[in-house]
């Protein structure tokens, strides 16, 4: 018989795994969700609160994927860029959306600077490098994130005037990491 | 010389070509737009106020569509089914979600209630019947929806015994029938 200690270890990886997969799987949740107890976090990624409210990876969404962030003043996402589409729609704060457009250069070059609004929306074509900041010093930036082609494959840069080819490809993105891990399940 | 009242007529008809245009492409739009500024219109269905925040007729969208949509108490969408996927979050208000979920029968058959509030998000499966109502007597119910391959292509049922085969299928949709009468531009 193994020892109380080691029969302890076996069921809390056994807990562990469970948790797991019932965090990153469909199975279980109800199809009538509230957002506001979704799991939110910062993803290692200061002054951040994303929720995936339709995912992937987690939901099993195949064509469309749907986030809420919130970044405090300061904050924001890095310059990237990805080849899926992407709508934002403003819900609360203000910031500022930097975009090199038609960048048919080495790099992505000085991007353009749009002021966002509670009630903005704007999309990002395809490939575009750009980059959303919160601006505003004294309030919340909240947004709805909608993106093609999930799961996001992101190729981010230091600076605006790093080549495309140095771009790094961070994927699985940040919230997707801990589920993307196991192949994801052919579910019907 | 034309007389002046055909000058008037021809004129005319220009200032009408070049407002339908600006009405159905992106070209001349600013990139960030405010949403309480989109045209809306009820598009024929009674108590529905409809915005395509961003849609593939108006703003070449070619992955998601994202809609605004507000449902006076009382009104709601058809009974129907579309080959994509879609997402609602619902801002304000409350309603009912009926689903006919896994119809494999001929028809979509009694469907699943669920209740819906500001804060629930929820997708409906790829070809599952289905409808949203304004359930609540004394409130809107506001709701962005979210759609993958646009432009939608809906078949709507008259009730939840009608054959699959014989639901009608709408297309363009109300809101994309104005300008998808010419054909889609290739924009770059
Ligand atoms: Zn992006
Ligand atoms: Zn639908």
């Amino acid at each position: 018989m193994a020892s109380p200690c080691l029969s302890f270890f076996f069921i809390s990886l056994l807990l562990t795994t469970i948790a797991e997969a019932s965090h990153c799987s469909i199975k279980g949740l109800p199809l009538v969700r509230n957002i506001t107890e979704l799991p939110q976090n910062d993803y290692g990624r200061g002054g951040l609160s994303h929720i995936t409210v339709a995912g992937s990876v987690i939901h099993g969404m195949r064509e469309v994927e749907v986030w809420l962030q919130t970044f405090a003043p300061g904050s924001g996402t890095p310059i990237h860029r990805h080849s899926c589409e992407e709508v934002f729609v403003v819900l609360k704060g203000s910031g500022t959306l930097y975009l090199a457009s038609s960048s048919h250069e080495k790099y992505p070059g000085q991007p353009q600077e749009f002021k966002i609004y509670a009630n903005s929306t704007f999309h990002v074509p395809v490939n575009d490098a750009h980059q959303v900041q919160n601006t505003n010093e004294h309030e919340d930036l909240q947004m709805l994130v909608i993106l093609s082609r999930p799961p996001v494959k992101v190729f981010i840069y230091e600076d605006w005037f790093m080549p495309h080819i140095a771009a790094k490809l961070k994927f699985p993105y940040y919230w997707d990491e801990q589920c993307l891990q196991t192949p994801p399940k052919d579910e019907l």
